[in-house]
């Protein structure tokens, strides 16, 4: 046996899940399970969640093979997933840690990183080491099993924030799995992923929406929307999402929502000032250097 | 004949064109010349503009059969369709005034309409009842004739401004030309139609302009692109568009523009002090009010 093979099956039985458990099976844990098992990497996939008719869904369409309680999830699974509000993570956490496996590894698809963190340490205790936080860059404004999709994380990233209790290995292990899901995965820390998120996720997000409420808000919205065009489709896309998952976000990283709406003022307030001054030239050197930063993106094509 | 039949050809022969000068054949003049063609309601179509490369391009690509003056476009159309930068509109509208043949009609495809009024009542003088203002909401962030399409007016709005000088059966003509070309049309006052296109179009440009300008700018911006999303992507997608164009529109629509910007700095303010107090009902009231009036939008399937 030659050392590519003996290394082949070492990465193979490394990605190997025998039982996979996911915490919400909705959209994004749904599709977790499905990613998993179009990969051909999982033998068995338990769901646990708040809703039977949830649970009951998933199992009708196939993403989990069984509904159990996260007592059971924390017995029988070899890789658990938590794809739940961030708001219910330390009390998952805390079912789950008693009856752990040792082997166990948990990853999540939390938003935010540092609270997520947090309610890790508080929960697990010191089983910390067994969970490698993820967050996967990837979504949808449907919600739900049946919006699960096998597909949904192809080509998308996936950042992970390794912690100093973690096993390399670990860590190596929950990289493969999320390749094996299709997507790019790179690691920084939880305080700079959640700085990172705020800037290119939640900001579009809360100016979107409160961009859409100036809209309605205002005494001829009707004609206004009637007048709206693919511009303005496109600006306002993303605020159909979840009102719950983004109140969710917003609070959970309100200290770096605040740094970046402090430094987007001075931003508005500049352009705003060349306006008033009818300053063309700043315009449209402003202007142009947008367009070319979000023309040479190189997400562009996606 | 019946009374139906003579309604249908005097239909017709009030939407037939015999000659359609275009007056700048980029992407709006070279795809209302397009659509003309493609409706089979224009004979022959002649352009002028500022570039004989661009004109020679839109020979060549058979959007016009021949590039012409603008004294010879005057002389020579029944309709002549502006689609230059506004800017330039006060000096095509003085050329064209002294040659301009009497049944003639002019409409043009500017994105703002008291300043293009305003430069029609200078340029025309006594002919000002022969231009029908108009705006296609209907655009491309691509550029010149190679982008021409005519389907680019398929389904999407035109607003109409008509003046007191305006003849109605002549307003009616455009209307029809508008139809032929695929279009929704409807009519407003100059100064509503500059205000609503300050809200829904203008205003999104400028705020993905700095969102984009507030991302590279920051230290980490390369960490933060390669990060960015699909909600970044559609967020920023306007902010490709012509900087040439777009500080025009501004500086063209400054006073309706500053407006805006005060009215969503009231939201933004109101909402950044909700994050500040950790208000998160307050938070989740504004995000299901947003997400309603996108998902009700009756744009949203297009």
């Amino acid at each position: 046996m030659s050392v590519t093979d003996i290394v082949a099956i070492a990465e193979q039985s490394a990605l190997r899940i025998n039982t996979l458990a996911v915490i919400g099976v909705g959209l994004i844990g749904g599709s977790f399970a499905a990613a998993c098992r179009k990969a051909g990497i999982v033998s068995r996939v338990i769901g646990a969640g708040r809703k039977p008719e949830t649970l009951a869904q998933a199992v009708g369409l196939g993403l989990i093979d069984e509904a159990v309680t996260l007592e059971e999830a924390a017995l029988q699974a070899d890789l658990i997933f938590i794809a739940a509000p961030v708001g219910a993570f330390e009390s998952i956490f805390a079912a789950l840690a008693p009856k752990l496996n040792a082997r166990a590894l948990i990853t999540d698809g939390g938003s935010t990183k540092q609270n997520v963190v947090t309610a890790a340490r508080a929960g697990l205790k010191d089983r910390i080491g067994q969970f490698v936080p993820a967050h996967p860059m990837a979504g949808s404004h449907e919600k739900g099993p049946q919006a699960a999709d096998a597909s949904l994380y192809t080509s998308k990233r996936v950042i992970l924030t390794p912690l100093s209790e973690n096993n390399a290995a670990d860590v190596a292990r929950i990289q493969a799995v999320w390749q094996a899901c299709g997507a790019h995965v790179s690691s920084t820390t939880p305080a700079q992923h959640d700085g990172m998120v705020a800037a290119v996720s939640h900001l579009p997000h809360w100016l979107a929406a409160l961009f859409m409420q100036h809209i309605v808000a205002s005494p001829d919205a009707a004609l206004k929307l009637q007048t709206a065009g693919t511009g303005f489709r496109d600006f306002t896309r993303v605020a159909q999402g979840s009102a719950e998952m983004w109140s969710d976000i917003f609070m959970a990283n309100r200290d770096a929502m605040l740094g970046e709406l402090k430094a987007l003022r001075t931003v508005m307030d500049r352009a705003e000032r060349a306006l008033e001054a009818s300053d063309e030239s700043w315009l449209r050197e402003m202007l142009e250097a947008a367009a070319k930063a979000r023309s040479d993106w190189s997400g562009n094509q996606s």
